[in-house]
This record gives C-alpha cells, structure tokens and sequence, in this order.
C-alpha cells in the first residue's frame, strides 16, 4: 500500500487497508485550518474500496513540508504506508511527514554548500539537579577557525517538543547553511536548550516553569556555552528567540534580561493568560529611550490563523503603547512548523549586524 | 488512558480506547519469543471492557528498554498513550518503548558522570554523489584535550536505519561515558556513518550495497574523519562493528580490509545467503598465521533466538576451520537493541588495548 502517494500534479492520495474499519478520517496541515484554529482541525473522510481499501486524494498542495495523521474508528492512527514521523512528547504532537517537492530546493533542504555541524551536549544543571541535554549548531568553517569568535542565537522549542526540535523539524542547520552560502546572514553559533524547568507543563505552571527554565539557561546553559565554546560572552552578541511556548520565554527571559541580550524574537508566542503586560514587563517600559537604545531587535510574528495571533497582536499594542520600538510581522499560517522555519529564515540575517 | 503502566511489582499494563474494534493485540519484546523468530513474534490478545477499553497485564518484566505495538483489527497501531517511539525506516520499525526501570540505572542510562559529545555532520561523498550525514562521538574531554589523539570505531546501524540509531537507540555515548567513568575502556571516538550505498535493500542487493557503502566510508569517511578530528589515522587504531546488516558489513570490510583495521566485530551479524564464506573471505584465510598476527580482535556474537543466529555459528565454523583466531558470542536474545546495547557494552573494554 503506497501512502502517501504524490503524484506529478501536486495532488496526494492517501491509502489505509482497513477492511474492518468504519470510518477512516484524514487530518493534515495541507487542509484548509479551521475559522478557529484552537478548535478540530479539518478532517476530510475517507472513502472505503470493496477491497477495504479507504483512500482520498488532496490538492493540488504547495511544495512544503506538512505533518499528518489518520483517525480509525476514533483511534488516533499514524499512516502504516510512511515511516516518516515528526515525534513529540504527547501522542497528539505525533504525526506522519508529507514532503511535496518543488522544482527547486527549499530554504530548509540540503544543498551543495559547505555545512556546519549538530553537537549534542549532556551537562548537569546545577540550577535544577538533574542531568540534561543541549544541541548546539555550530557553522562551517568553526573547527578550522580557532581565532574567529562568534555570536550566539539561543533558540527555545514549544511545549511538548525538546532541544531536539528546532534540528528535527525546524531544519536550523540547513536553513543556516544555505543563507550563509548565500551571504545572507553572518555566521553564528545556535544553542537550543531543553525548556522544561518544571515537569510537562499544566494549566498554570507556565510562569513557574519559565522562571526555572529561565535560571538553568542563566546559571548553566549560558556558563557551559561560554566555557566550550569560542563566543563573544557579552549581550551585543546573544540573541535569544523562541516558538510558541518557547517564544514566550524567550519574550520574558530577554526582555527581563536586557543585561544579557541584545536581540529577542517571539515566534508564535505562548504568552501566559495575563491581558495586562506592564506588571511581567515592568522593567522594559520603565524607560522606554533606554530599553530602545539597548536593544538591537526585538521580533513578534504570528500566524493569523494561529489560535494565539492575538496574544501576539496585544502584545505589539502594548509595546507600541508604551513606545518600545519593534518588528510586528502577521503572516499566513497556523501553529505549524511551516511558520516557525520561515521565520527563522526571515530573523537570522537581521541578527549580529 | 494510562499506558503503558508499570505497576510496583514490574508487570505492567497496556490499554486502549477502541470501542469500536473487534480485536486489539500486543506484540513486544518482553513476551517470550516465538520459537523462530524469523516468524510473526508472540501475541497477546487484549481484553474488551464494557466501556471500550481495551486491556491486558504483563509480567512482571525484568527491568530493561523494550519495544512494542498493537494491531487494531488488523491495521499496525502504536500506543496513542505513549509518546515514546523507537523510529526506523519502514513502517515495520517503529515501535513504542517501554522502560522498566530497575533499582540501580542501568549500563546505558545517563549518570553523573563526564559526559561526552555527539556531533552530527553533512558531507558530500565524492563516490557516492550525494549529501549524508555522519553521526560522531567524542569521549568527555576530547576538546579540552588538546594535544591528545584517539583511537576510533566505526560503527554501523542495521537495515531501515540510519545514522542516528545507535545514538538514539543503542545508547552508544551513555553505555562510554558510563565505561569510562569506571575507568573499563580507554577513550575512543565513535563515528556512525550512513550505512546504505544502494537505495533501501531488496532481496539481492546486500552485496551490492556493501561494495557501495564501502566506497564511501573509505573514500569519503575515513578522510573526513582524520581530517576534522584528532584521530590516530592508522590501522591500530581503527576498529570496525556493526549489527544485523551493518554486521554484515563491518565483517565483509573489516576482514578485506585488513591494511585499515585492526578490530573487526560482527553483532548478529546478516551474513548474505552465501553458505561458502571462502571466497568472500578469501584474502583472510588465505594466510591464517598472518591475519592472526595483524587481527587484534575479532568478535562474532549473535542471540540465540535470532533468526540470524544460525549464520553466526556457521561463520564461526568457517574460521575455525581456517584457523582464524576470534571470539565467539551465542547469548540469550533475539534480533532487538537489548542484545545490541549489552554487546557494545561487552566490546567495548576489549578495544585499542
């Protein structure tokens, strides 16, 4: 059973061999999102052969990369036919990948380019006492340039994903290879921390879990980066950013922190149940001149079918409101993986310049 | 839905909602294995309860990492309770992992201990005209360690793997941090390259493959790895292993290649449908007094309950015959990460003695 089956015209068929299955439903970033993207994203039905075949055909879809899953009688299934998994800490974060192919390379995809490396490191977090990981990118040419230091991007992952996310899903090594060989963007090094301080997150936990996160990437992730790494160690070459539940960390940490980093980015940000911002932000508006002339940029996108666009969108309000000049970019999309990569590719050659 | 769940006394129970299902087994790693295990592994069939919960209990299981799955009226469903997943490149390979912990951690858990480091590359490979990836371990220290060059094993994966898998599944730097820590091994780097040359493997095309594979790794690994890291670049100092059809390969390219290594294992090792090794291995049984003296280690292991096992043991055989010094491992087990973690575990401490 071929599954899924991209055919020359862009459209996909999807098969699943069920013949005792009453329904079969398909759910896909490749559909249009639903009014309200925090609801059931779309479904489309499938449609049972007499060989208890169920099949249906989409598109034609947009070159991109979408994530996908099968539901059988009301039990979440992953396609049989695709052994290509985006995973994640929850079952619903777990879905198939559909790659349709342009005619050209993607942003993301491997080109003939020189390339940097992934490093995996394991290193005790004295803040919070237990063992953790990081991944770091470093870019062509590190290991062979022992006089040249770099800047650092601190990249946080959203909930229920971890520091292996942004590699896995968000292709930052390739998308970074390919804007520096494209003379893009200059060379940095990327630190993608684990950003749960506090065990998977609940309704509430949220401000504990960044405050916690928040002293192990201070007092752990910050120190050991700069111990093993040839970085320039001061706030004009740390930026920090992040997605969703990482995005409003990074909002928090970088702008409570402006000791430390010089440039902040919220990509869809997850930024709490509080509608009143000048309490957690009170540090930043305090002296709008001075937090303006200290910071080299500050970054919020969405997408504006995204159930949390306007969060985003108060947020910018607020800033605006108080004079703290940045970058509010509304896009296409929804809480997708499509978004966060583009907008990588849109904030790395803004960074260090 | 709670599962899998394990109870204090190490059985553990699996459920799952599928009201509307009209069978639901188990298949998993810590149910006995069936006489050949070539043949469909053992089965559990779940229980129906009134609500349309599916379960069953198990054990009590002896602590290890296992892999699992259910079929739903028979369609291949993982456990949408856990979010666990053991990937691969074939539907078949993915499973979910249960983790049954024991009183102490186990040889491949994390402790605090130094660790070391994995670095993932991008290259181009000159024979094969194509962009791939490398997977590398350097042991704690190694960039602290200047003046220091170390030994290297080249490991390889099995069929419907890749690069990552004996990172992620075989637990390669947790098993040598954790060696090292008790001072058992010397320091080595590991690199795990991709191991397929030819487009995924079909019934008779392993050999071809191998030859593909062994193009790269001599032409294009070898001279990226001494060329990046601090590595001695001479055959004492190299080792090969590799399991299932990355044991095929590290015996074909070990064994012929005798001038490049000096260890050479084989773990459950798929050894082609060839039942006469003498031409195959012509080179290294053509003078068995020399090959002895140039071989530093050769280690043949494969379960008993392997389909596989039968290869191994008639491998062993032909060098008996041959007079070739090596050391042969029939151990409990199948075809599955728990023999290929311990045999690391077992090989490890005999290298670059």
């Amino acid at each position: 059973v071929v599954s899924p089956d991209v055919l020359p015209d862009r459209r996909v068929t999807f098969r699943l061999l069920a013949p005792k299955a009453a329904e079969v439903t398909l759910t896909g970033e490749f559909l249009p999102a639903s009014a309200d993207s925090s609801g059931p994203p779309s479904l489309i039905r499938m449609t049972k052969g007499a060989d208890g075949l169920w099949t249906t055909t989409v598109g034609p879809v947009e070159p991109e990369t979408y994530h996908y899953h099968f539901t059988v009688d009301g039990v979440r299934t992953l396609d049989p036919g695709n052994p290509d998994l985006k995973t994640g800490s929850t079952p619903a974060t777990i879905m198939n990948v559909l790659v349709v192919p342009g005619d050209q390379p993607a942003f993301y995809d491997g080109r003939a380019v020189p390339h940097g490396e992934i490093r995996t490191h394991w290193y005790e977090s004295t803040s919070l006492g237990t063992l953790r990981r990081m991944t770091v990118y470093v870019p062509p040419g590190y290991d062979r340039s022992p006089a040249t230091r770099y800047p650092v991007l601190y990249l946080l992952h959203g909930a229920n994903a971890d520091e292996t996310a942004w590699t896995r899903f968000g292709r930052v090594n390739l998308i970074l290879d390919n804007l520096l060989a494209d003379k893009r963007a200059v060379p940095f090094v990327v630190v993608m921390p684990f950003g749960y301080g506090v065990p998977p997150m609940g309704t509430g936990v949220q401000a504990q879990n960044t405050a916690k996160f928040s002293e192990d990437l201070r007092q752990d992730v910050l120190p050991f980066v700069e111990g093993r790494y040839r970085v320039h160690a001061d706030r004009d070459h740390r930026a920090i950013a992040g997605l969703s539940m990482g995005g409003g960390q990074a909002l928090s940490i970088g702008l409570n922190h402006l000791e430390l980093f010089s440039h902040v980015a919220g990509f869809s940000a997850a930024l709490g149940s509080a509608n009143d911002f000048s309490k957690p932000y009170a540090s930043l508006i305090a002296n709008a001149a001075a937090s303006n002339r200290t910071l080299r940029l500050l970054w919020v996108g969405c997408g504006t079918s995204d159930s949390l666009f306007g969060a985003s969108k108060n947020f910018s309000t607020f800033l605006n409101e108080h004079r703290i000049t940045h970058v509010f970019r509304a896009t296409d999309g929804a809480h997708t993986w499509m978004v966060w990569r583009r907008y990588l590719n849109e904030l790395a050659p803004m960074l260090f310049r």
